[in-house]
Order: structure tokens, then C-alpha cells, then sequence
């Protein structure tokens, strides 16, 4: 049995972990970490957890980690990497905020805004791809999992580039993604009256998750890819949608996202021409990918569908952390979608 | 032409005000007073009302009183009644806020926390519930809107009282409200991933809308009435719907309703049997009220729906601006309620 | 391992029958029975459940019932009384229709428009409220589930009355219920563009599930009881939220319900005066159970929060079958619920 | 006073219509016409429009065509030109159908999937888009309204086309839409419990409204044109939003928009770099552009946001009618959005 603790727990991608923890056969919850309800107990934070038997929240300061084996990171960014860096070297990490996924510290203080606190670790840490740095993962002390509307652009454009089945710089990622990724933070503009029954593009142009994308598809192109990016709000609580245009030929991409992941557990290939649906992968660690034929010539449309906190954060981060402390993959994220 | 000033113009019964007072063609609306948005243009503030011509926001400070003929204010309780005092005496006042809805200062002190700060304007205070004060409201000077809640239950009970058709020791007032009600401000508990997709009771026994159905309804039956209310937040913007369970004889009490309101151009009370619904008065001042007996004898169900923003504050207080005003009470409030 | 197989798979009681025993670890599912839809793939029905490994809809007549051990029958009512009346004898059977309920037939006749084709079977049918009929259910062939509603009502007014702690002639149990409740027939009032920013009652005092609860509460009550009941739906997809209006001492109400409940693994009652929400109970079996003193004395208010599709149907008739079968009663049973 | 009759009026773009119609000074509602709901009372098919004095819904055979000026047909595709061929021809028709869009007869049959029943009037009809067809508008017997996405498209997309800005080849329409543009008829994908908290593409590369785009796109660039359209259902009942990816220069697109628009009422050209939201513009006739630099140099991207009842549909129509009628066409069109 594996002791963890979760700093940032009272946020949704901290609940999100403890609902799929409960389910975990190989891990123990050992501590939850808070810093303005510390002293809480976790089930009046989140009541639909009360059922559950937890340890109260406590602040970092009151944690003993010394029976701890792995850290989830829940934390804002820049206080993630002072967090971290405190951290008792024995402890594995997984962090679910942005700061250790850009590998270059320029990136990182042009999209986020100052220097990095932590630029030793930074040069250490895996980005927590699973399907790509599975690898590297298995051996990594601190992984920093991906942005969840990077994940959802990366896994179906990742392998495209791989193959160079498409032309890098004809790449469009549309996206849509529901109000949880926003967190639960109080803020105005994401009160029901003012999400609900409404649509609109944000960030256009300058979304803090191009960082990922430009490093990622660079890599993998081995040239410089920059992408354009447009997320839009929409009234559903978990779910991204990403429609993605590119220049191909659609049938060979379908064949080659099929190719690249016929043995992943959590990445489904459509058959050719279907679409994905946020509905059907919600509270689910899946992810859906689907190409279609654009009208015009040479052109296709790549789907993909994930739960911005399962597959986009705390279920990828869970999928890691199995992986780094030497169980099954899989263990605590077979749950089936949830619809209606 | 009447020129009325909007203090509080920030907030959803502020934009609800504008929004109504676009279509009239009597009032021109001469400043709009905000504090920590002063000097944003309105359109900034709430763009579905950018292509209206609209003077920025202002602070209460900077706008010139002098040619007003009414302001409306829909400040947060207990700062109302500081502004308010300090108004030109030849100024109307709507007042939006609970401030000056309770005839008894010890109540407002009981339900409010504190003591009232402006006990002689307290007392002149016409209580705003336009279809049971409409001849008080026509010379008063400061007019107290009702509480939303308090409107969706005052008026399909009211009647019943002034018949002496129902038991005043059993009435049961079960409530459901949308998320405007609670404002724009910014609150856990009313973001978007908070509220959709679910339901629940708050302010059980507490909600502080009971002082304004204790002073109206012991005032109505000539003894101490104490009902039982028990409102619930569910996913939906605009709406309150009151399902009302009562002791009496369902179509006397049909009857009798159909009596109170056959002339009002804003009550419609459906054929006996038929229940309102929220979606089909949203956007609009129109209140539905509802009559089905119960299955146990001598037992009935009443229902009223109304638009929280409308009838429940921002039309009921226009509706009484026009009568202080000495305009046709209608002016500006015959939208019909947009569905779906 | 026991073999089960649901028949009217294709609805969305089917489609949550088949989430649940995808995690259950001593049942397998040996055929799916749709009528319209027979020949489809499962995951072409319900695209969320693609991933796993389901055999095709069957006709009932193209399914071989000789290994099976347990059937869930998810029909219509009327129809469902047919096809079980013609199942093989050695087969166990739990009934999510109405056929099974009423124990008496002129009742039956009454709430659902006909006589009843099998009046041998119904005198043998448990009623599947489990936390009451445990014992039955275990020797049990045929077990009835409940209506959603009932369970709703049930739930928390059973104990108070077996407690003799409330008045049986003041019940009013007003409840709200979500869209899942309807099912996935296609009907207009089921529509997103009428259900979603709206609520309103329906069926008032003739909701078919009184049926159920004149029998069980008289039965508990030793006497005739009759309570009001008004339904609302409004636009969440899961949860029941049922708040109880009675005569009675709240603090002893609470305190039976507590003891009443505390060894049972799917109830949860909340500390005094805390109201539940349909949200934190979400895609589990959990029902989650509040009082509070209503302010006029003598008056309590009792909540109860539950997912219809879940405890209201699909997992309460899991939770029977486990124990039919002679399994842990909380096998496949144990999600979090899922918010947000 | 000019006498109207909607055919089709128990859909939802007849009720939208109706509403539109009740604060207009120069129309009166001679009939309603509907085929399966005749005889029913319009309040009891739309209870939201229940205090307005209506005829009750009447069969196409049951109507007084002679005092008749104008005929708002809102009957689907294939059955409005059987029946628009059968008016006395005294009578001006907007159609809200597909039928009369298309010039090209093969296209028709291409996109409709059946030969057209009305060739001659086909030829003679105008395309509603007001602001590019205003002046054949004002002479038209019959003007063909457009498809509610196609107008989403189209108002952003011709002034760029037409001043040769972008670039005809790389035309990507991603477009956003909500529940009440698939009508009230009763289908299972449109199911409260279906579209609710998730969303997906659908008709990809194979929307009806390409026909509209191919059409007016070929025509204003005076080539060939084929964009890329993909539309996704969202849970909003109202509303389309646009999001369009063109090759050319931003600001140079923005002011030509700008100037384009300059005077017209209801499209309204945002500030530089802003995007507008479906919330903005609800339940009113405007329409909200706005225009963005792309990271990727000479790429920018053009938003729209409309009503699909109103500007998309109904309120299109009204206003082309009130062209057609020589009146004022901003009456009955005024209406400010309805937020939140």
C-alpha cells in the first residue's frame, strides 16, 4: 500500500483525485493538504464526498510526510514550484499545476509572467504525457502534468505530426471546454447566470496553453509549429471538445491515430467519419478521437473529446503516478462515463 | 419626459432597469451610479446592452441630482438607507433593496443585524407590492420594493387571507428561485460548476424575505400569521415558482383569485386545475398563479410564478415609478416573455 | 459468476444497469434485449459505453434463457408483466416497471388504466425497497423495484411512521426530479429547448407513484394514510430532491432516522438541520437524508437527495440482486458521486 | 394596418414570430395557421403567450386569404412550396424554409434530396439577407428567409469577400449552435437528457446550409467558392456563434466590416480584438461581429453571434417583411437582449 498526499485539496482537480483514489485498490490517502480551510473537515468542503472516511484538511506545515511516497501537486502556479521545491527528496511528485511543463524558462516567464522559483527542478521534470512519456515517466522523480486543453489538442495531433501526414503550419485547434476547468475559485464571469445558456470565445490567440503546444509539436516536428488555438466557455461542467483542421488526407490520418494507439487503455479511435461527444466520456479517464473528410480536397477534421478533470488532470495525474510507483496503469480510473 | 438616475447600476437589477427603461417612452434615464465600476462605459459592464446610448458609470458623487425626478436604487441593503437619506427631498425614490420593507424597526434589527439608520424615511416607506399599495404608492415619495420571494408568495396568498378562505396556521410556502437572484457578485456557491445540474434548500426556516411575509400577512388576516417557507436554488437564470400548500377549498380559493386580479394587467391566474411554469414568464412583469386541489379534502395548491428580475424587482419597481411618476402604469413593461 | 441479462436495455435504466455491473466483479452479462433497436451494437446506442465489451441487442425471442440466473426487466408497464410471466421458472427476476408495486389489483387498475395479466406473480412480488424488505427480497423470485419518486418519499417517512413520531394525516411531500426521469422516449415537453431555464409541477395530486406510497405508508402506519405529493421537473438531468413537510418534533425525527439508518451502507443522514443536495449524490447510490425544525413549532422538515437513475432505479435493483444471488450487497455498487 | 398570417405557427419560429408580432404598431395577426394542433387555442400550445388576444389555430383551408397583405410561411422544406404555390397571388410571402433559397434547381435537389414542386416561383424569389438584398427586398413578392447558420456566416463573410481581403481557399466556418434551431419537433438526440452538459459536432462536411454559403460566397467573389463548415450542438437554446478562420490581414478586415455595417440597426461591429457571446445578443434581431489578429502572421479570425430565432430566423423575417410592406423596418425589431 502507497502513502500519497494531495496539496490543493479543496480544489476540483483535489476532489477529482480523492474520487478516483476511493476506488484504488494500492494507494492510501495519508494526508490532504489546504491552506484557507485547513482545519476542515473534507467533507464539508465537499459534501459529496462525505461518505468517505478522510483525514481532515491541514496545511502543508502540518503534514508529516515522512510515510509519504508520492505528492499530487494541486496547487496554483508559481505557488507549485516554491511548494515542491520544500519537498523531502524521497518523495515522488506529481504536479497538476503549469509550472514545471515548459522545458525552456524563457517559455515560461513569457506565458506566465515571471522568473521560474525552481529551475533545477524544472530541467528534471517530465511532461506527463502519458501516452508519449511513458518512459520517461516510469522513472521520473517530478512529473508535471499537461494543461487539459493541451492534452486534448496534443493527443490527436501528436501522432499526425509523428507520421508527417499533415502540413505543420496549417494547423487549427478549435476548442471547446466547460466551466470546471476554470476551477472554483469565486469569480464573476463564471456565476451560472453568466455561463449558462451563452457561448463565447476567451484568451483568443493567447492562451497560456500554446506554451505546451508550441514545445510538444515542435518537438515532434522537429521544426518550429505554432499553432492557432481559439478556446471558447460553454455551459457544461466537464468536458473539451476539440475540433482541429488541418491539411491531410483523412483517411490515412484516421489509420495512423488508429496505428498509434489500438493499445492504450484510455484513447479510442472512432471508426472513420464519427465524431465524439463530450457526454460520453464525462468522469471518465477516455479519451475519443475521431477524423473526418473536410468537403474541400486534402483537408480533414480531427476530433477529440476528454473530462478536462479525469483525462485532462487528475486522472491523468493518477495514471502517472501508478506508472511512477510501479503498479497497473489502470488501477482507480476504470470508471465508466457517466450519462445522462 | 421624467429623467431618473440608477444608483447600484452595476448589478443584474441595475442592467434589468436599463433594459426596461430602453423601450419607454417617457423616462430618459440621466446617470447610472456605480462605486467600484465608476468610469467604465455600461457597455463594458454588460454588453448585451452595448448599442444603447448610455451615460458612463458614475459614483453617486459625481451625479447631478438637480434635474431627477426619481432615482431607483438597487444598492445593497444597509448602504440604501445611507444614500437614500441623503437625497434631494424632491426626489421619488424606488428603493430595490430590502431597507425600507419593514414597518418595525425591531424586525428589520432582527432580520438584518443592525440598526436602521434612517427611522423617519423607514416610516414614511410605502411598501411596493404595486396590486395591494397602488394608492399609497401614487403620492409616496419612497417606495420599498418587495423581496422577490416575498412578491411570489404575497401575491397568490394575499387574497385568500382578505377572504378569510384559508387557515392562516397552515400555510406552507415551498419555493424554487434561479441564480440571478443572489447578484453578480462573486460567490463559490453560485458558480456555474456549482449550480447546474443540481438542486437544494437554503436559508431553511431563516430566509430573511419572512419579515415581509409576517408584517403582510398578519396585516392582511388582522392576527400574528407565521408561515412556513422553504426556498431552493435550482439551474435556471430567471424564475421563482411558489407551490403553496394550503387549508381550504381549492376552487373557492380559484375563485376568489380570479376576483382579486381580473383588472391587474400583470396577474393571470390560469384556469383551476393548470400549474405555471417559469419559462413562460421569463423576461416578462407578468405574474401566472395556479389553483389545483389537493387529493385530501378540504386541502388546495396554489402556484405563482413570476421573473425574479421583472416582477420580482426591476419591473415591480418601474411599474411603481410610472404611478409615482403619474405615467400609465404600463409603460415599459409589456415585453413578452421570451421562450424558449 | 452469475449470469444476468436486461431486457429493454436500450433506455437509459438499461444503459445504467450495464455502468454499474461493468464494475461488478461476480456478474456477467450474457445478452442486452431491445425491441426497435435489436441488431444494433450496444456502444451505437449509448456511444459512452463503447469501450466495453457487450453483447449486441437481441429480440427477447432470439435470447437463450437457459444459463441465466437473473433477469432485469426495464419495459414499459403492462408490457413488462408479459414478458415476465412467460420467463422460464428457474430464473430470478428484478422488475424496474410499475407491474409489480401494488399489491392490491383494483389499485393497480386504478393508478395505470387496466387489469393486470399476471395476478398470480404480482401476489409473489417483493416490494424492492430494500432497507425495508431485505429479508423478502433474499428468498425472493420476483422483486418489484420502486418508482423513483417513492424511493424518494420513502425513504426518509417510513421510520418517522414506524416510530409513530409524526402525524399521518399532515404529510405534504413536494419534490423535484430531473429530466432522466422521463426516459429517452421522445417527447416534446422532454425537449432541451422546454425543460432547461424553467420549472414547473406536473401531475398534480395524481402522480402514479401515490400508489405506492398509500400502500407502504398505510402498511407502516396501520391505518389509512394519504399524503400530498406534487412533483416539479426541472433541468438537471440526475437527482430527486424530496422535502418532506410534517408534524412532528424535528430533533426526534432526526434522531430516528439516524438510528434508523446507521447500519445501512447506501443512507446517510446528515447532522441536525443540514439540508442535502441532488449534486453531491450524483451517478451514485446514495441517499442522503436532513431534518430541520421548521419555525413554527410542532413542524419539522425532513429532506431526502437521491439519483433517480441509481438508487431510484438501476442501483436499487443491483443492490436486490446482489442479494437474490447471494453476493455482497454493495458489489458494483460503490462510486463516489460525481461533481461537479 | 396590414393584415399577416403565419403558416406553420406551432413551431417554434412561429411563436418567436407571434412574440415578435405582439409590439409591433402596423401588423395585425390575421390567422394563425398550424395542420395537426387546429382547433387548440395558441396560449394552450405556447402558455408563455397566453395573455395576448390570438385566433385560435386554423388549417390552411380554413383561412380568409382575401384581406391578407403578407404570409410568414414557417412549414418545413417540401411542404412550404406546395403551399406557397396555392396563394392568391395578391399576397407577399416570406418564407422561412429552405425552398425558395437556392437558386440553382440542381443544387436544390442535391442538398433537399428531391426535385422542387415550384420551379417558376423559385426563379423569382429574393434571399432574405437584408443587408445584401435590401433593394430587391422592396419589390419581391417572395422572399426566401435565410438558414439561421448560413446567416452567421454569411454577414461576416461577404464584405470580406467582397473586398477581396481574404483569401477564397481558406474558409474555415466553426460554428456553435443551440437546441431551438432543430425546432419542437420530438426527436431522442434532442432530449433535455441528451444535449444537456456535453456537446459534438454533427453534419459534417454535409450541412444543408453549405448550399447557402456555396451560393452566396461563388456569387460575391465571383468564382467558385467551398468553405469548410463544421457545426456543433451546444446546451443553449438560443443562439449561434461563429468562429471563422480566414487568411488576410486583421485590421483591414475589421475596418472593412466596419464600414460595411456603419449604418445598419442591427449588425453591430465590435471593438478590435473583442469577441462577442450568445448571451449578448438574446432574444433580440442584432447581430454582434468582432475581428482578431491570429498568432500566425496574415491569419485572423472573425467572430458573429446571433439569435437563430430572431436575427436568424424569425426576426429576419419581420424585418424583410416589414420592407416588403413599405413600413419602417426596425418596428417590432427593437427589443434589448435578455441577459442574463
Amino acid at each position: 500500500m502507497k502513502n500519497i498526499v494531495i496539496l490543493g485539496a479543496s480544489g476540483y482537480t483535489g476532489a477529482e483525485l480523492v474520487r478516483l483514489l476511493a476506488g484504488h485498490p494500492e494507494i492510501r490517502i495519508s494526508a490532504l493538504g489546504a491552506d484557507r480551510k485547513a482545519g476542515m473537515a473534507y467533507g464539508d468542503v465537499f459534501p459529496h464526498l462525505r461518505h468517505l472516511d478522510l483525514p481532515i484538511l491541514r496545511t502543508i506545515e502540518e503534514i508529516d510526510f515522512s510515510p509519504v511516497d508520492l505528492v499530487f501537486c494541486a496547487l496554483p502556479h508559481a505557488t507549485s514550484q516554491r511548494v515542491i521545491k520544500a519537498l523531502p527528496p524521497h518523495i515522488k511528485i506529481v504536479d497538476l499545476s503549469a509550472d514545471f511543463r515548459l522545458r525552456d524558462v524563457d517559455e515560461y516567464a513569457k506565458w506566465y509572467g515571471g522568473p521560474h522559483a525552481a529551475l533545477e527542478l524544472q530541467k528534471t521534470a517530465v511532461y506527463g504525457l502519458t501516452e508519449f512519456y511513458r518512459e520517461d515517466i516510469k522513472s521520473a522523480r517530478l512529473v508535471a502534468g499537461t494543461g487539459c486543453n493541451a492534452a486534448a489538442g496534443l493527443l490527436p495531433v501528436l501522432p499526425l505530426l509523428k507520421a508527417g501526414l499533415i502540413d505543420p503550419e496549417e494547423i487549427i485547434i478549435d476548442l471547446l471546454t466547460g466551466a470546471s476547468g476554470a476551477g472554483r475559485g469565486a469569480k464573476e464571469g463564471m456565476l451560472h447566470a453568466e455561463v449558462s445558456e451563452g457561448a463565447h470565445a476567451y484568451a483568443i490567440a493567447s492562451h497560456r496553453h500554446l506554451g505546451e503546444f508550441d514545445q510538444e509539436f515542435s518537438k515532434m516536428a522537429g521544426r518550429e509549429v505554432r499553432v492557432s488555438f481559439t478556446p471558447h466557455l460553454l455551459p457544461q461542467n466537464r468536458g473539451i471538445l476539440a475540433t482541429i483542421y488541418v491539411r491531410g488526407e483523412a483517411e490515412a490520418l484516421h489509420a495512423a491515430l488508429a496505428a498509434q494507439y489500438k493499445n492504450e487503455p484510455f484513447i479510442y479511435v472512432l471508426p472513420f467519419g464519427q465524431a465524439p461527444a463530450t457526454r460520453h466520456v464525462r468522469g471518465s479517464n477516455y479519451c475519443h478521437i475521431g477524423v473526418a473528410a473536410d468537403r474541400r480536397d486534402g483537408r480533414a477534421i480531427v476530433f477529440s473529446a476528454l473530462d478536462n478533470l479525469t483525462k485532462g488532470s487528475s486522472g491523468q495525474a493518477l495514471q502517472n503516478a501508478n506508472i511512477m510507483l510501479g503498479l497497473d496503469e489502470q488501477l482507480g480510473l476504470e470508471m465508466v462515463p457517466l450519462f445522462p
